[in-house]
């Protein structure tokens, strides 16, 4: 692959729901401390096609025509008269959230959390990566050492989450056993973060076995599928239930270096946040990833009584990315059996189809769906 | 006050569901390390006796005689051959729990997470402090100074677990904003330690108009009342509704200098929780103090999309009762204005009735009750 | 004090050792998200001028006229065309560096390691805020509340350095005590901020005697002047002889509640160096502000053997000027005796020689020196 | 190897310089938590033989007979009456520092600052490991996995100084470059660590090329021999330069992905510390471990200009044997190439006499000696 030397900028736009259009829009311009990228990869996000029905994501209301995509992966095209950090060609990973650098988040530390953030394929925002330029600010331009394909580079970014929920959040150490909820590509890559940091255990839990047996194949050292819930049975006892039966099953203790130390909770499920609070051990961490229903019944006598800390995770923060980006280059992290499904670009509406339904037209799992760049 | 001389133990013990006796027990026998107190003041505490109806307490249920107490200040009456830290007639607080000190939590700074914890008038253990001698290891003694009172004294164990919620868990810094849930004696003293911790805004919020007029009055700068729910609507929209109503009204910002950096919820009540959910600005800090119902709905997408640390506060730790007895004897909490009932130890039954009706027979309010050791 | 409406800009330019000369210079241009201060008031920093006949400042070397001062508080003059956040006629506090935001440590919350900050009155930087305008970007732009005058806001500056280093690094708490060498305005502001967070003990010491007895009158609860080295022994054994001395004449104790938690060296001198590493507590805290000698002896096997930690502080990050000025706007820093002098514009140079002597004309110590921005 | 059934309790004890016996000691008592271990393998450290000639250690000096040896492995012979988390015949490595488990050090999670620790084989205690029998609070005494060999036991020892120094206070993280000055036993330990914990680059720095040679096959990425000193130039100049060389032969950078991060300091001598404060990049840590000369000429300047983190490192605390030896019975760490020597217990005046020439008769390098139990 390489830079096309294309004028044009062709960019796959939401306008509503289920309807979707290309369109050739204005190649951005640069600022002095801009990059402007060549997109060649993209990979599509469970949580946005989903949602798309719904014309709204979370909090997010679309109330104008928005480009889509935000895990990418590119060239860099052309750069700022002041940048000194990039040059025409090199492969870069992108990161998609510019934040403002001036309030108290971003001054502190946390620019995840900038109420300013201007984040790709995010309502009230109308860009997305899905097109053949997109601008960033140099800082959020990542080059890729060559052992990293422009595959991995678009992966980077739900890396990221992984590393900023397992690394950051949960202060993960080796020896350390871990449970991931949700064995969707969010979960996995908790995972493979987890196993780089030198997990003792890994136990993926997911009521989808198919799921269940690639997380075995990929990294997890232990998988659980729940029961089904009892419809007689309140909800609060029925994880409390499957806790105790998974506790039994993988002989997990509740205390010392057979307990649990951290759980990644990646579905948003109710049983699952009941179940990870259960299974995790007095001061442990539990860490909440990405959203569900807004409100859950949780059993907070067990925080107080174990005196855990209970993070939310959102997004990734200063170094995520290049803690990501090394993990790959290095080969602690292996992204490519995620990838189960390559499109081109005009195929875009079609791997949205895929990564929704989890699995294409010839029943073959889907875990991600990556995106050509256009032509 | 002083050391009484007395050869017996006369013990306030709890037998079953509002069936108690006074007994007198054997004076317990000293360990090389062990110092033996004569106890001279007992705070009584709202959890205790409220529970002691059901026979159980949290996941406590009571299955032998126990005698009760354990907030409590005396004299040393003896010391352990090895004990050179303390010697008859030193004025003391006792901190009521000893722990194994040889497991991983107990290694690792935390001791209130011991599972072999030994703790006082909570089954299965049979002891409590409402007697003349009560025995501990030494390094579980420490010495008043002469600023601090018996009654003080009696007061450090509540005071603890307001230095662990909000010192220690909640990293509480001076110019900081909190909002406490709950105005009972642990709102309270929690507030009286963001006091002295330097807090800008102390908001107490309680739905009881006297007891928020003791708080104003006491150290909180500001107050509120929720309104009272609405039947016909959802408890999340209600809360929410509230929060907002509260912030609006105490101009509470949602981020920056006068946006909430920390929580205490020290009732239990899901409503609060709810609320002061809503209330924590991104990246601050949520503190589960005590327990109340096993389950409660909690809006879990703001622990998420803000980031927030939600930490389980459990009884007090390293550090928690030295830093209590600092601040009361240089005068940065007053515990005085607190002791709303004094009662002899023949009145032990009133003083845990006046303690669970929240006010005496006059109707005067009380906060905290303390009995005298036995005569 | 009000905007003056003129529209010259004079300014106190170096132009080498002992060489400086009042400019007007041209009034800078907004961008869109600066603030145009009319300065009001400058304090002096003991650490510049002493270093002009040298015409360098550390590793700061003078090679172009630069404006001198870097801690000012004036009047907003105007606001760039995105700016929300100040309006005309604002009193306001300036944070004279301004960083890149780009790079790890602006992302990382240690702005002030960045490598590329533009710092007033710092080589090879020409600007500085001896003048009448000076231009910020508005996040380093800090309203002041009505409980803080401009010459409280002109000392903003140095005291973010006490809360840096003994807030931040030295993470101090409550109860704790405290050791400071230096009697200076940096040490004396560190002491503040030390009685701020509530500390037990604060003990300065100095060889200046008149700078101790201000000290005691000011924030100390104890002072020791060490006594004069003796020719004849090696300094290490000086310094360890004069920590014993200091140690047995004030009774600290060598661990526990009346040992020394923090350690603050505001003087780079070798023998306090040494002090302060003998004096501090096993697993206790040495924080070295500013710069002497770049080589100093020391004694590490005590750094190794008590588990030390010694931290380096430089500057002031995130949220030090919010904390500062907290403090200072609810009385608990009282900044008011610090300023023994004050200056008209137009005699700056006799307010740098009167900081640089350390004492007036008269013989009157001079503890802060402030001058007026030009009428 | 298993259980010798002996009555007897042949001990190797140092009564004085170079002048050591074999003594039948009395076999220990148990309390009712302790265990008595058959101990079957004792490494050599290198800090111990090379002061008996001078009869101190460090602070330590020797004044009764006393008992060599404290880094060992062996069987459980028998456990007290209350023990059950051991029982006869199980592998297992010995911690040998017994603290008080009282004090605010033990209490708070940093037991290794214990002022009351009794440790094996360090004056004024008298018994050391070995010997056949040694006793110790169960809680001191780790069970070994199948995939650990009693040789492993015995360096588990060693091993947690590097675990303390590189994961708990260094702080290490997957993806950072570290430089360890010194290829002795601890520094190859320390490199270990950094492998398992997903270092980037491992840079090991000694003046014996031997020992470097073994570091590159062993764990360390790179490998630098600093130059001879130059006589006319003072130490603190050459090691700017070294370091400078060092940072140019190698492509170290200043600041970002490679950088050095992390430096461990494990010889003790002014110019590895001198080197080691200039290659660490701003806001990096540097750890000095065990002990050279009391007092270092160090440049303070980089520690505040630079933000350093400079902390001691002491013995090992609270789950460092556990993470220790998970990393070994995981694969992660490879003890084996570490022991070069093995000796009978009769032949102990032999194996310290290797140690202390670093290599034995043959003129083979010497890095870890073994020493079997008595038969």
């Amino acid at each position: 692959m390489s830079l096309s030397g294309k004028t044009d900028n062709p960019s796959f736009v939401l306008r509503g729901i289920h309807d979707t259009v290309y369109e050739d829009r204005p190649i951005p311009e640069l600022g002095p401390k801009d990059v402007l990228i060549e997109v060649k990869k993209t990979g599509i996000c469970a949580s946005l096609p989903m949602n798309i029905p719904h014309g709204r994501i979370g909090n997010f209301v679309l109330d104008k025509p928005m480009c889509l995509g935000h895990e990418s992966a590119g060239y860099v095209h052309s750069v700022g008269s002041e940048v000194t950090t990039h040059k025409k060609g090199d492969a870069v990973a992108l990161e998609p959230g510019a934040t403002c650098m001036r309030c108290e988040y971003c001054k502190g530390g946390k620019y995840n959390l900038c109420p300013d953030v201007i984040f790709a394929a995010t309502p009230p925002f109308t860009l997305g990566t899905l097109c053949r330029y997109y601008k960033l600010p140099h800082e959020l331009v990542y080059t890729l050492p060559d052992t990293c394909t422009l595959e991995d580079g678009a992966m980077i970014e739900p890396l990221a989450v992984g590393i900023h929920s397992v690394a950051k959040l949960g202060k993960f150490q080796t020896g350390q056993n871990i449970v991931v909820f949700g064995a969707g590509p969010v979960g996995l890559l908790c995972m493979a973060v987890a196993k780089a940091l030198g997990a003792k255990r890994i136990i993926a839990v997911d009521i989808n076995a198919e799921r269940l047996a690639f997380a075995k194949s990929y990294v997890a050292t232990d998988i659980f599928q729940p029961p089904p819930p009892n419809p007689n049975e309140a909800r609060p006892d029925f994880s409390k239930r499957a806790a105790d039966a998974m506790m039994s099953e993988l002989h997990i203790e509740t205390r010392g270096w057979d307990a649990i130390d951290l759980v990644i909770e990646a579905t948003g499920a109710e049983p699952c946040v009941q179940m990870g609070l259960h299974l995790v051990k007095p001061a442990g961490t539990f860490v909440q990833v990405g959203m569900g229903a807004p409100n859950l019944v949780i059993p907070m006598y067990l925080v107080a009584g174990k005196e855990l800390g209970v993070f939310g995770s959102f997004r990734y923060g200063p170094g995520d990315y290049p803690m990501a980006i090394s993990l790959v280059a290095r080969g602690l992290i292996d992204l490519k059996p995620l990838v189960t499904h390559r499109f081109k670009f005009e195929e875009a509406v079609k791997a949205f189809g895929v990564t929704q339904n989890g699995k294409d037209e010839d029943g073959k799992s889907a875990i991600k769906c990556i995106i050509d760049g256009p032509e």
